[in-house]
């Protein structure tokens, strides 16, 4: 296990689906920010199941409670202990998955690395293992946009073969985001999109999509070449997000057809500072943010577990066939929002701090 | 600056483009190994500038020399010193590049950043920093073979909008994608490449381009959830690398576009362990190696430097127009194949010691 | 803030003294171990306050749940939550201590290095910062014994010139260190030590004192030079414990007044092994355990907190009275052998898992 | 193995004693810091053998060379290789080693840690193993002294049974203690130290000894509760040097023995902060410096390497008699002062970094 990330702004995480809670421990936030379960519950409740009836009806009310790491209101620069109980801690009727690996979920690779395995719901590989790092990343986001008016939206920007035009990175708000149910902020998209979600839904099957996400005013200067560049440890918080199979930032693999004397981002002069014309480092040089909006698109591929019947092997290798019982996500971008938003605070937060030592130090 | 990566298996890169020299440190490769430069100049020959008229033909003997770790040609189980020296030290004439940062290169950031930056030839966001690297990954790379028969292997499979056709991942070597110029084991696609590179060079630009990578009898159980999951690690290690954009697992992006009747891999009993069908998944699921090839690709974007005009700013803010000289690679891609392979064997033998932990323990 | 400790066997502390609870994440607990509270709670009595008319009468039950990491008593290998609540959350009245720091105590530092600190109790500077530790040392302390048979005594050898005789390492057990009230195992001893103690006690005073800590079993091969030997792992972590002042292995400080002739400890043929005649070394050579008992020495300064009154002066310079009311513990060596031995445990089951990664692999 | 130290000061330590090379990486080092190879041989001339008659006449130039992260004199940020040449890499005849595990040396335990040891000069047990931390030191020590005007000064307090008296730690300077052979700057003590070494040697014995250290200007601060208190890391890096057995802070056992009303620091105005009117807490409170000097003390065993005959056994198990060849270090104190040092600004220089991060960030 690795449960934490970070080096000097840190989350350790901890807690299965169906154990007492689940939650996460905040290392190196800032002392002196005000800061209550109230700064925190917002991205919680966008990211709980049951939001709308595209989702799990799994009802998970996922009240955060801080047990540690502040006074009055005020962080004391102490870890922060976020516990979010877990409402429904029996496990439910899952001896037939104590048999079966499911496909493409990770009952086999636990089984196989530890020995043993949560018998139901997922243990850490569940998408509730989430939830710490949201409660962690509202921390980060808050300490962020008090320090630098740093701001951090994703969207919906594909469900399967449905892409979302183009949206204005400068301008795009969380609230354009959730009008939609999909958060895809396109309206006629964002149409599209759920009927095709609703068309999955009704023959029991899933879908893929992907994110976008921007970060605006980033300071210039955050990363550490060269394994901790910025766009490196952002890769990394992305694909640490379960069903997660790919990362771009800036121009991404598009990037790789185009010529060097297109693609790269020419200096000009913004207000009182050096910008670029055009964007497609995506807010990143050489591992460092140079002041643009850093932004990066994530891949979710389609949710393991259908309906459909699926003909597999237990773990005696012997021919079974298997069909998920009860309701499930058929698409999990539109809950996933939140979550890719935390991962980048988090990854923001430390970087920053990592910068800020090289701030100049006050006399002697 | 964040030049160590891994837990056991750790390596620590030093060394600027015109500084004595540049290497790594590898701590925590096991004790006993067989190990002598031999070992390690092929990777950095594959990498050396210089080797066909396609690429620069700036002369890089890199010969490495082991200074501690060994003796009698074995490992000791202490830090290995890798270092090659530099033939070429002194500064060539930067005088015009001290006042102008380049478009897309990591001059501004690193100005930036630490308030001072080399002179000369891009520090440590240059191609040079990538030496250490594939020298520490040689030694990894040589203990995941003798261990447990890892292969790795990686090819281009696109360049700039020609992509090759897939490959046998089952089967593709070296010495195949090594028989190409441009690294690409398709003859047909191949040629075609070398024509766009040999185009774009001649019209002093450069262009983007993909690797693929697959990493065959991994065993099961590497990856460490949640944060340090493989694919996790894999894409920190990749997007680490100089003009990389883009990382993408198993399906990856086209994966987003997929149901889920069709993209879970099914368990199959093969010879003697489960195994899957397909393999979507790209040899991972829930972030643990599930013993089927790790396949991911590379993002690269065209090589910044190119002989064309650019309108640009200075640091100042004022106009003026930039054109590099003398020659460069105008496509990464061919030499960047030992890197990518080098990055994976860094993560895989780190993630492999890590799983090690849990074997059982000879008694007491 | 630092409160992560451990490379493999991780542990992450929380909690203030009037915040909601206390407790902490293990993070690396191998798969597959019994487990349940009824492990832990044990140690976590020991440490308790109100065990005896000696120590400090504050109630605190200091009941652990485990939150998660474990299931049908069994752990996952994922992260275990341990939570103590805090029955006594009220913040009492220490309107007086905002204004003055109080000497010796961690109001002054806390305070210039945070710019806050909790009004009340010493934050994460008090005793009960500790708890965490002795929940999280159980669980390393069970599995080194499951796995090595390692057995971690750790009892009082000094308070203020009392000195206990030298006990015999091989044999000393926890229910003869808690047969006596001040856990010192030598009752001709340990009477002088509880006189003086209530000596000190009736002058309103405080008095220091030293644990000796033994630990049988080890395994040969822990400790990993150069920076984290054994010995240098240990005395970071006693002293990272609060009222520490120093830390000594084998012959320690007497050692430096003894000739190389006397003080090297000739090998000899031990049973199944190669042990040493005498064991100045105590266990650890070239910061490596030899397989002989690690034995080491921790002093503890006199409690910081006396009735007496003391003139210091208040935050703005400004002369002042300070006396502390209610009770206090006199001495804290009694409570401190369980928190010893914990991070005993931590040290030893990190190293231990550490070189685990050493053992040979099983075949591919 | 675990070569490197520190969070953002980090260090990492390469080098066996008949291998090519030691020396060490400094990465973090702050960026624009003046340094040349002038900066660092002071201190490596300090600790070389052969200084006099008391030490080893093995000549070792030690030469240190800058690899990279300089550039015209000056850090550039990235990490600063420091190598230094062996001259003699002829392993010498060590072939009666090989079967016979030195007493209170590290043959022993390396071989059964790595199952392989170098057959030479105790590989990085030895004490070459401290060039590569002292020049590192060196840099972290430049970097205090110009930020904060921090000095830091260790000397010889005892050899065997012979104290030195009190020093002034307010005063004392490198220069004092260089002007006695032993390092200890009362001349009557060093007088009968240097007579005891050289009693010792003409038996050819060895003797230990005690080193203090001050560190001075100190900022106010530094120090990462709980488990990277500054005393907690302090002790790591002094334990983690060869033939160390014993560290203790301030007033150390010797508090222990005192009443809380004699050991509590009051505060007292100081001309522009609050400092302490006496300093038996060592310049540390809750593990966070206090503005006051550090101090603290290092126990160093005897030399275990000595020409008398020692009854040992071989690794058979084998009766066999050892005696050492040629001539040997008899106390290793005097050399040790610039080791302590370095350790002791390695480790300064990390939390000071630590600390920055809590500056107040410039205007967003």
């Amino acid at each position: 296990m690795s449960s934490t990330l970070g080096t000097l702004f840190k989350v350790t995480t901890f807690g299965e689906s169906h154990g007492k809670g689940v939650g996460a421990i905040v290392d190196g936030c800032p002392p002196g920010m005000a800061l209550t379960e109230a700064d925190i519950q917002p991205q919680l409740s966008r990211r709980r199941p049951g939001q709308s009836d595209l989702a799990t009806p799994r009802q998970e009310t996922d009240q955060v409670v801080i047990y540690s790491g502040t006074e009055s209101g005020r962080t004391l620069g102490t870890p922060i202990m976020l516990l979010i109980n877990n409402k429904d801690q029996r496990p439910r009727d899952y001896s037939e998955m104590s048999r079966i690996p499911r496909p493409s979920h990770a009952d086999f690779t636990y089984q196989m690395k530890y020995g043993i395995r949560a018998s139901s719901g997922g243990g850490r590989s569940s998408a509730r293992e989430t939830i710490g790092r949201v409660a962690a990343g509202a921390i980060a986001e808050k300490w962020l946009r008090e320090t630098y008016g740093t701001e951090i939206v994703a969207w919906v920007s594909a469900v399967g073969d449905i892409e979302s035009p183009e949206m204005d990175i400068e301008r795009i708000t969380r609230a354009e985001v959730d009008r939609q149910i999909v958060r895809c902020p396109d309206s006629a998209a964002s149409g599209r999109m759920e009927a095709l979600i609703r068309e999955v839904l009704a023959a029991k099957d899933s879908i893929g999509g992907i994110l976008t996400c921007v970060c605006r005013n980033v300071p210039v200067g955050l990363g550490e070449p060269v394994f901790d560049k910025l766009e490196a440890r952002l890769a990394q918080a992305m694909l640490s997000l379960p069903a997660t199979k790919g990362f771009e930032i800036g121009s991404g693999f598009a990037g790789t057809r185009m010529r060097g004397s297109r693609h790269n981002d020419l200096f000009v002069r913004k207000a009182d500072r050096l910008g670029t014309k055009t964007n497609y480092s995506g807010g990143v040089q050489g591992g460092i943010s140079n002041g643009e909006p850093v932004v990066f698109r994530v891949a979710f591929k389609p949710v393991a577990t259908i309906g459909l019947d699926q003909e597999t092997v237990d773990f005696d290798g012997d021919s079974v066939t298997l069909a998920a019982k009860g309701r499930h996500d058929p698409c999990v971008v539109p809950r996933a929002a939140p979550i890719v938003e935390a991962m980048a605070a988090l990854v923001l937060a430390d970087m920053a701090l990592r910068q800020h030592v090289r701030q100049p130090v006050a006399s002697p």
